[in-house]
């Protein structure tokens, strides 16, 4: 046991290692000869997280092949995956039409959505110009494969927008394309690039592909029913977007004619209350345990398709990451 | 006369083939499952203009090798500069807020700035997909490359919103940037997949490069002094946004304090004849004439830098190409 604890600190040591450098990467290969480029850029420290992908790519490799060292193509995979997010946070924050036409003084608002559009962009750019700077181009047909589905997902889900009808089929279609298809070719990347057998890229991928889905669920429970103080972001941000989520559509199914309308028009109403009341609405009910009940059987699926990678720290990172994720309350 | 009047017909006729295998390549590499996204993407269609990217592709293929026939990465990286170039357009209106594209609405009008936003996306991912089928990174590193240059410019564009004191310099580099890189790299990426030799290859790029400046300074020109029915979009967009074009910026450096004062006040008022009093004090000058001049310079200059090709009907219409760039009035 201390042996392994003296590994898991190696790993860990590792890990932070390579992090710092994929940071490092990030910021030099956006760097511009233009001052007013690197000056907006900057503000991108401000989006960054846990560098989830980043760390599924490392971690995933070192899973598949213990005994051997990361290689450049995970540090590049890894800082490639991160712009990719990056892109799609920043195009997330860009305003709808409406919010625009309402801009009436906010002239600063408005620039600021268009530098977004622009500083989106070129993230994405940067991030398949790194990619090509592998020997191969299988890394970038599955990324290229991976954003074109990510944009698939973010349109389906605009599309159904304001749809109170949308059922569950059509919400694990969203996340799974908005979301979970990056985790799962961040894990796929970081398995090739070890030399993975097809069937530990396949295992990983889908690992990754579930723990986002649940990550994904976990999210949206709390944008219903979080602690603002905790999450440290606004609440009910999904409803007043007009994005139904699964513990309300597990909800709304369930109500009967009349209830169910009742509580549509509550949500409608834009009364600042509003969260408040669909918070009880859904106390009343087990739809939140219902979608953490989802998120759990992800998890514990995508942790049994570890079982396949030999005995690691990686691999029990790999499951404390899966664990996480239902266990977080932010 | 009359053998080369029939190559002209023949490659003519080589050339509406490929393009048109260009259009159905275009639209089933952006085939979705997703009924929703074929709906939005079928906006797309009135978008298309002369294709003049993908003609350089072609041509500067043809030029370089006049014996030999196009191939496949002709064909390929034809489809993809014209992705490139619709997403820039597409996330250019949402930018400009514009209203009106080629005569019709344009999608951010349509469908809203986030349908947009996403649309243009999903064009770009497309566009790195369908570039990583090629055997080689050498084309996907160049398109990238050019892409980071590309939002440069359109960020330092940005940065020079509302700026009255914009110089010829950096307005130059502007255009080079945001519209010259697309032009130049398709003329490069056309020439390299015939073998061109790295001379070529250079001057092919430089001659894109020439002709896109002058075809955006023509561009610039029109949306101050053009015929709104012809030209097919709105006008004096550019400083209603607070870009200063070439010709203004000639006209205010040409003029004294107060006078230069007074322009610079009607240009701030939103006055909706505004443009038209822009116009009569351009007529005043000879900011547009100089301006016109710019652009003739460029285009004498890129011809010149078809010398070193041989004699063909390619070459001839690479000339003729760059002559139409002066002589528009849309």
């Amino acid at each position: 046991m201390v042996l392994l604890g003296e590994h898991q600190a190696e790993l860990d040591g590792i890990l932070a290692g390579e992090l710092a450098a994929v940071e490092q990467r990030f910021a030099s290969e956006l760097r511009s000869d233009l001052p007013c480029v690197n000056e907006l850029a900057g503000h991108l420290e401000q989006y960054r997280g846990k560098m989830l992908r980043p760390t599924l790519v490392l971690v995933c490799g070192l899973a598949t092949a213990p005994e051997q060292p990361l290689v450049e193509a995970h540090r590049v995979l890894a800082t490639v995956v991160e712009m990719v997010h990056m892109a799609t946070l920043v195009h997330d924050d860009v305003l709808d039409d409406q919010d625009l036409r309402r801009k009436g003084s906010t002239i600063n608002r408005l620039q600021g959505n268009e530098a977004a559009v622009m500083l989106g962009d070129y993230l994405i750019s940067h991030a398949y110009h790194l990619c090509a700077s592998l020997d191969s181009q299988a890394a970038a047909r599955l990324i290229a494969m991976c954003t074109n589905t990510v944009c698939e997902g973010e349109l389906l889900q605009l599309d159904n927008r304001d749809n109170w009808e949308l059922d569950e089929p059509t919400y694990f279609q969203i996340i799974r394309r908005k979301t979970a298809v990056l985790t799962g070719v961040s894990c796929r990347l970081g398995a090739m690039s070890s030399g993975g057998s097809p069937e530990i890229c396949q295992r990983l991928e889908r690992y990754g592909e579930l723990m986002g889905t649940a990550f994904q669920i976990v999210d949206d429970v709390l944008d219903l029913t979080g602690d603002v103080s905790v999450v440290g972001k606004t609440l009910g941000k999904d409803l007043e977007k007009g994005k139904l989520t699964l513990p309300l559509i597990h909800r709304l199914a369930a109500l009967g004619g009349e209830d169910r309308q009742q509580m549509l028009e509550m949500i409608d109403s834009h009364d600042p209350r509003m969260i408040e009341q669909v918070g009880q609405l859904l106390a009343e009910g087990d739809s939140v345990a219902y979608a953490r009940r989802c998120a759990e059987q992800r998890v514990a699926e995508a942790k049994g398709l570890l079982d396949a990678l030999p005995p690691s720290p990686a691999r029990g990172t790999l499951i404390r990451m899966a664990d996480a994720v239902i266990a977080r309350q932010f």
